[in-house]
């Protein structure tokens, strides 16, 4: 699945560059810089600013790292199932399983909040390239990251004029352009209905990345303010012609990140030591989490949300290791960059403007290398295994708001600047119920993984465990902590540096004790690692501009754009996969045997149920991870499907559109419409969405 | 830990290479090719015959992959402790556990039966390279497999006169010479003492590999034969003068396999595909095992001992793959490569002869990469997760001993040669307890994992799955089966093919409905993969010959070496870690939880001991897996240390021996000889390994 938060991002150091030359085919365009001309020579296809207005307002981002459409005038919001799962789960109680069973408000009073969500919808967008470029013009490692970061949070803070906005400055085609994204965000969001995962993740993780498919992977939640769902009247029609083999199709989604024009150094880094320790670390806690599972039925609740987004990450992340160990395509990258690099070495100015931007970039990622461990289990942002525990998060989100939030907007750690915090405030004073047996086991695993990877003797593993074994430490510091209550985080927040400095909490202790480790690595990565790279990915970006032109997407951001493909199965192994599955397929596929069980609300209805129905489809859209959740278009930019997945092939789109193979898997519009009444007799959904036919 | 047997052997395939010129410093010598001459020149080492034939008979070989030596005139045994696990945990019982208490039996009447244990003893080397290169003359791909087994086979069985013997070819220089080795075969082993599991391994996982170190990693076991102890005359004498540094070293043992001449193509397949995929697969096993044993106590003690070696299986990985990573370390090997084949295409008749022998092998590499999967998950010889139940193992044994034993000699599978069937029933019919929830539970992990790598559609796995979940099929298929008594394992080998086809054993009917299936897919990969790695390897080999000369030692294959050092510490980032280790050292590192907490023999002891005394010990050594057990020996030839491990820089030796920073970790003879007395009241076992001295 093409979530994006979580596993899947944490693979990704560094900055993001300028595409090269475009192709008609491919692509993640933001929607003010849409190639009308190629859609209107290819396609036929007007992109009016009425049409491109309408699409984008109706989109939207989730805060869990999705995407998502409003679907009615009053907020009503399709997004995926799986994007729904973290609500779902931290609604669950021992006696009420919302995963397993499923939930539909019958009343609009039944829909529930689902705490720390948001909901963001694309408003303004301005250039600020001169003022980010002229703010940090001619400095270099900390003095550039710190004119950077000082910029960047001094336009935001102007751009967030009230607490229902959240402003990001933007880096595309990376520093060729810097936008400032103003969003409107909704921070009540409301549960209101949502299958059976046995259907919604039918296949589960063997299925997973794969196609035919037979998921339902939907569910519908609702924008709230003031109580009240929000009026949304620019929201996507329900599709009244279905789309067929072939049609034009379009995807409007925030697609995660993408590494189609790192440098070959960087991408060597990523393939040979990055993904694999990923892939390592991923697999060891996969073989954890299914076994803890097996401690009972209650076990399995807790872990099973965490083991599905761990078993879609590392299917997500082998998938773009073997894409990048794929001879053919990896050499076709190498000649690229040779190819670029050669047309700047050919030209006088040109060479000594960007000619030593890759060696620079080459040694850069030495560096990196060099503190990646140290980077990742101590500062913990990228393989933090160990503090995998929410109440670890909290507690140095609580050390550090409180030393951060008496500095200067400009001089804080980013994650605090002003027009962040709502966002941090919203996360951690949301509602997340912990079971204490798998906090300390996940807990335990991960302060194991500490002392493996720095080594027993490191001074910070000394620090940690004093002479405790992890399963002791890791116990005496979730039952020793109080901030699983909601109301002792918000005192801890609110009483600012004394009362963290008094706090007997074991959790709070930790994260003090040890928060000098982690920002002195941290500042050495930033200082000798980020800073260079963004200053010579900006080199390289530049060159592009003036070796190609402009004519390109920039890389993915996680941020709205729109791509543009048709609907179309695709050859595998010299035979043809047809684009669409129906309903009678999944009850072929299914075994009585989970992940192939359908649940009993079909198994009731299977004799009555239209089995040609379609069910999922694919197209040759161009996405990755953070497209889910995504309307799938039709010419009319109506709704015709929900993006929840992309093809085994889709994995090398981190690094390379593959047109032949590369294939989005959706729903089919008609099987939600179809599902809601008569699966589950959700009227009150399916009357919403089609205002205007009589049911 | 040094073992050869299981995880690290599981990496290799395919067939080993030539060396290139020797350096005085490094090399696994066969004892009938030690260079002499440097010995003399180098060492002021007299190597004479009689030294040399009074070493090669006191050092053993054991059958879990180990070696070791004879140390009294009656078969007493000296090997690590890690190489009597296997016995240890055979032997004991959820009301007592071996491996925690330790063993002594105070009489020779109390020394217990190892299952499945037997130590050879090399006697008659022959030289049957004329032979085995005539009966494949001219021949390729199935043709050549073919003869050359069935020569193998013919020459092993002319040579294995008697039930005590056991004969090999052995390819050394890889087809630049096959020798035929013959063993005394001693199959009735007995455990004699073995310290608790927590002193042998103090330090466990995290100071696996690593040095400074503190562990007695020994045990004794004894060969008997007709019910008495066997009357060894050569046997190693306790050192009279313990080695300090600098001081010459010799370690004679069976290192197990090295890598230090595959061609690149090999080299890089290993270090992007199977290390990774060997790596994957252990962290996830792993992760599911350190969970398992959280089920409970019982639970804790069966899966011990499969943890221990996965763990050490997995360390061992990752240092080989960071060894591979190592670019300055790469560049040398893809350098020498360079070298070799330029003065082959610089000679008309060399370049006629061996000039497409690398791009044959790069070729073959391919072929193995595409078939890796198949072969691994349905042959199951080198990924056998799923049928890592003893219960498969044996079902396959007997399915396939059924259909191959009625064939010629020539004709077999060449694990069931006339020379090799006295191994096979030995390890057929050992004792071994089982645990039935365990079976299930890694048979269950093992079948997700096959449903996984080929997929849910692949014909093989929908005829082992059908519709059953991995769990379900797991649970019949251990229930289901009776393999666990030796009788009826008895009763189906001999019954021969008839008692197979009427079984209804549900393990046997498994085995037999996918024999087939696993048979193609191996003559496949002999045919088309092994034969051409063979044929051509053999080439590279002769061209190395023709090249360099033949002052050379060959690569490592799990026969007897002697490898040539002195005893020293080495330089680690700036500092000196020096040699020697002290038994205080280890009560300075306790912290009395496990891994590091000493058992409660020490504790009771720890006021009365010397604590200065010598407790391990590094040299130079060049070593690898296979030579845990082995004899550090001092000029005289006397035994002043026990090998058990390398330290971290030793695991890059498969590839290329790094005399600055590659070091042997060896249990002083001190330390052996004192703790049997002063903490075990072993007298027994020290008078007998000191007949001289007045106790």
């Amino acid at each position: 699945m093409l979530r994006c938060a979580g596993w899947a991002a944490l693979a990704v150091l560094g900055s993001l560059e300028l595409s090269s030359p475009a192709r008609a085919d491919e692509g993640m365009w933001p929607f003010n810089h849409l190639p009308k001309a190629t859609l209107k020579k290819k396609y036929d296809f007007d992109a009016s600013d009425a049409w491109i207005g309408h699409v984008r307002r109706s989109s939207i981002r989730l805060s869990v790292g999705c995407s998502g459409s409003f679907v009615s005038g009053t907020g009503l919001t399709l997004t995926n199932h799986h994007c729904a799962q973290d609500c779902l789960s931290r609604l669950s109680t021992p006696a009420s399983d919302l995963l397993k069973h499923g939930f539909y408000a019958k009343t609009a009073g039944e829909e529930r909040s689902c705490p720390g969500y948001a909901i963001q919808q694309l408003g303004e967008i301005t250039d600020v390239t001169a003022r980010v470029q002229q703010a940090t013009r001619g400095l270099e490692g900390e003095a550039f990251h710190r004119a950077f970061k000082a910029e960047s949070a001094r336009i935001e803070k102007e751009c967030t004029t009230s607490e229902q906005l959240s402003c990001e400055v933007v880096s595309l085609y990376h520093g060729g352009l810097y936008e400032l994204y103003q969003y409107r965000r909704y921070s009540d969001v409301r549960l209101v209905f949502a299958p059976e995962v046995d259907a919604a993740a039918f296949g589960g993780d063997p299925d997973n990345f794969n196609f035919p498919r037979y998921d339902i992977d939907y569910s519908f939640l609702r924008a709230y303010e003031g109580g009240k769902p929000v009026s949304t009247p620019d929201h996507l029609a329900w599709a009244s012609t279905p789309l067929k083999p072939n049609d034009l199709s379009f995807v409007s989604g925030n697609p995660g990140s993408t590494e189609r024009l790192r440098t070959i150094a960087e991408l060597e880094y990523l393939r040979d030591h990055e993904l694999v320790e990923e892939l390592i670390s991923l697999a060891q806690y996969r073989g954890f989490l299914n076994e803890y599972a097996e401690r009972g039925a209650e076990a399995r609740r807790v872990a099973s949300e965490e083991l599905f987004q761990v078993e879609n990450g590392y299917k997500a992340l082998r998938g773009e290791h073997e894409a990048l160990l794929e001879p053919v395509f990896f050499r076709r990258l190498t000649e690229r960059e040779q190819q670029l690099r050669s047309r700047v070495n050919g030209d006088a100015t040109w060479k000594a403007k960007y000619g030593s931007a890759w060696s620079n970039i080459a040694q850069a990622q030495e560096r990196a290398a060099a503190m990646a461990d140290e980077l990742g289990w101590i500062e913990g942002s990228f393989r933090p295994l160990w503090a995998k525990t929410a109440l670890f998060s909290w507690a140095k989100t609580l050390v550090r708001g409180a030393a951060e939030r008496p500095k200067k907007n400009e001089e804080r750690l980013e994650e605090f600047s002003d027009a962040r915090l709502p966002r941090v405030e919203q996360r951690l004073f949301a509602q997340r119920p912990l079971n204490q047996a798998f906090e300390i086991a996940k807990l335990s695993f991960g302060l194991s993984g500490l002392r493996e990877r720095l080594g027993t003797d490191h001074p910070f593993v000394k620090k940690v465990l004093g002479k405790a074994s992890p399963a002791e430490l890791a116990s005496a510091l979730i039952k020793g902590s109080g901030l699983q209550q909601v109301e002792e985080r918000k005192r801890l927040w609110q009483g600012g540096q004394a009362a963290i400095a008094a706090s007997k909490d074991r959790m709070i202790q930790l994260a003090l004790a040890i928060d000098a480790e982690g920002r002195a690595v941290r500042s050495r990565y930033e200082n000798e690692v980020a800073s260079v790279l963004t200053k010579n990915s900006e080199l390289v970006a530049r060159a592009r501009f003036d070796v190609y032109g402009m004519n390109s997407y920039p890389d993915a951001t996680f941020s709205p754009r729109l791509s543009v493909g048709s609907v179309r199965g695709w050859r595998e192994n010299g035979k043809w996969v047809p684009a669409f599955t129906t309903i009678g397929g999944a009850f072929e596929r299914a075994t009585g045997r989970a992940p192939f069980a359908l649940p009993k609300s079909w198994l009731d209805h299977q004799k009555e149920l239209a089995l040609d129905t379609p069910l999922n489809l694919v197209s040759d859209n161009d996405i990755v991870g953070g497209n889910s959740g995504s309307p799938l278009l039709n010419r009319q930019g109506e709704l015709a499907g929900l993006i929840f997945d992309g093809n085994i092939h889709s994995l090398g789109g981190s690094y390379g559109f593959d047109i032949a193979r590369n294939r989005a898997v959706a729903v089919d519009a008609r099987a939600i419409l179809y599902s809601l009444d008569a699966i589950y007799g959700a009227q009150r959904i399916s009357a919403e969405l089609t205002p205007n036919s009589k049911q």
